[in-house]
């Protein structure tokens, strides 16, 4: 056993397609270089693991018995930390080490129930630094279930793919009933990131788009078959690096998202922002209804679409396409 | 021959279906109650047509070869006059009164080049108050054929829809191929027009449409059928009086719209100032760019909307469904 392992995550975004990836059509994933870091180490007093999370300013304990004691914070983290519990668990349990105590240290950049997979890219790297720890040679397809198990425990019918992208890195299509396909992109794509500040609403979002879905089907299916087509076209830029191409369909992807009524006037405020200060493209990603924002910008104007956002009252950061998914920190 | 003759005829607002409709879409246009008011009278002058515009500020008159000699204002009001000159000279042909001398005063409160049929109207008013001077019994679908005839010296291809609501009034369905049909509509429809004060663009907006849809065939049929499926959906709430779903329709209209690239930011915060105030449903209405926006108000917000449009930068007015087409005014 090594005295400490350091692995990371990324966070990811969506390109195009979400709300219709609910109803069978394509979606495109993107990992981008915003990362959870996770560090395990053993500890002395045996089968106790500790997990803190800095950015929560939150720790616990959770005992043999797997009850979770808080030491920083209350009750309440609990089902913030109790994937990476299971994980460990799991992890202890496949490596003969029942009885070993951890201690797993989340610090994370990713913005938290902002709809960029913080929870995964935790979850992937937890599963990485803990395997590490024990020497393990897990594959990353073994990484992979690890995490989407214990997504299981805290979200209803998960699509797999916000561990899936943090685990594979690149870009993802995933299409339900198909499964995940890595794309092989070869294109730098920067990215822009615009935090509304409002947490999103994921489940509320989606009961509106099936509640619009059953009362205008023929509007709301021709729709998602717009969404699908530039889910399509969309790959297809990616290939070829067609940044002006990518830009336009996520402004279309985004309009068909307003159609569906997800965004509110804080996304349109910084979206608008993004594009007047010369983003080739601009939409929410995610469930919409709060959450983040995304702008693909050109090289010469990153700053000027920064400042846009921020003047427009989101929180912002840069960044762009994550090559490599999980990997351990030296 | 009568000492003075007057008509009006109104307005026009796109329900659905504007830019689809150039795709064989139906569209939904409906009269609102803004007119454009024409007096006829004759001159002693023989064979000399003048005509006046009281907003424009300008008049002028056409000699018997045709040639324009302006009184107050330059020659760039020739072609906002030519029309009126053509009309008032083929009823005169059809009357026997070529060698007749008219004076035709237009009087109108609807706004110029903002997508609101302002020239199809006082097309439509002026062959009313012309025919109606020299007594003769011309029925209204005699009247719309002279303004849809004139109205093809200045718009290239045009529809016929604007002549046509101005001179039937009330809720049309239009389509290519099709033809032009009235719909049985009880309700009362109020509606806010919030005038941008941008000169829409409609031939740029059109070029931007059949641009995108060379680009992205997949994607912008998909959201053209998507805006068939709303006109119809638009045209059973409109018949049953459904108001809510008329909103929502409107929105959802919106944003294929802004998916297409024909709203800009002006629009948008008209839009968005009447939605907060609680419209019912807001969008653009013509070709964008620039032009009008309308909004479906309920009785208890319509103070409200108005001022919420007004101060985001609107012009605006409070108007409704004009039941009544053109009609000789006492």
């Amino acid at each position: 056993m090594k005295p400490l392992s350091r692995a990371s995550a990324p966070a990811k975004i969506i390109l195009f397609g979400e709300h219709f990836v609910v109803y069978d059509r394509p979606a495109v994933v993107m990992a981008i270089e915003r990362r959870a870091y996770v560090t395990a180490k053993p500890r002395a007093d045996n089968r106790i693991i500790v997990v803190k999370s800095r950015e929560m300013g939150a720790s616990g304990a959770f005992t043999p018995s797997g009850e979770y004691q808080p030491i920083e914070g209350g009750l309440e983290f609990e089902p913030k930390f109790k994937p990476i519990y299971i994980i460990t668990k799991r992890i202890l349990s496949l490596s003969g080490e029942e009885t070993l105590g951890l201690e797993i240290e989340v610090d994370s950049s990713i913005p938290i129930a902002a709809g960029l997979g913080s929870s995964a890219a935790v979850a992937v790297a937890s599963a990485s630094a803990i395997s590490s720890l024990l020497e393990m040679r897990l594959s990353r397809d073994e990484i992979f279930r690890l995490a989407f198990e214990a997504e299981r425990f805290v979200h209803v019918n998960p699509s797999g793919v916000d561990p899936a992208v943090s685990t594979y890195g690149g870009i993802l299509l995933y299409r339900r009933g198909e499964g995940i396909r890595r794309l092989d992109v070869e294109a730098e794509i920067p990215i822009i990131v615009g935090d509304t500040g409002v947490k999103r609403v994921t489940g509320e979002m989606v009961s509106r788009v099936s509640d619009l879905l059953m009362r205008y089907p023929t509007v709301v299916e021709s729709i998602m078959d717009a969404g699908e087509n530039i889910a399509k076209l969309g790959v297809e830029a990616l290939k070829s690096g067609d940044m002006r191409t990518l830009g336009e369909l996520m402004n279309m992807n985004h309009a068909l998202l307003c159609a569906l009524g997800v965004s509110n006037d804080m996304i349109e405020r910084l979206i608008s922002a993004a594009r007047r200060a010369g983003a080739l493209g601009a939409k929410l990603t995610g469930a919409g209804g709060g959450g983040c924002i995304i702008a693909l910008p050109e090289k010469s104007n990153v700053q000027g679409i920064t400042e846009a956002i921020r003047n427009a009252g989101g929180e912002v950061f840069v960044t762009a396409k994550a090559f490599e998914g999980v990997r351990i920190e030296e």
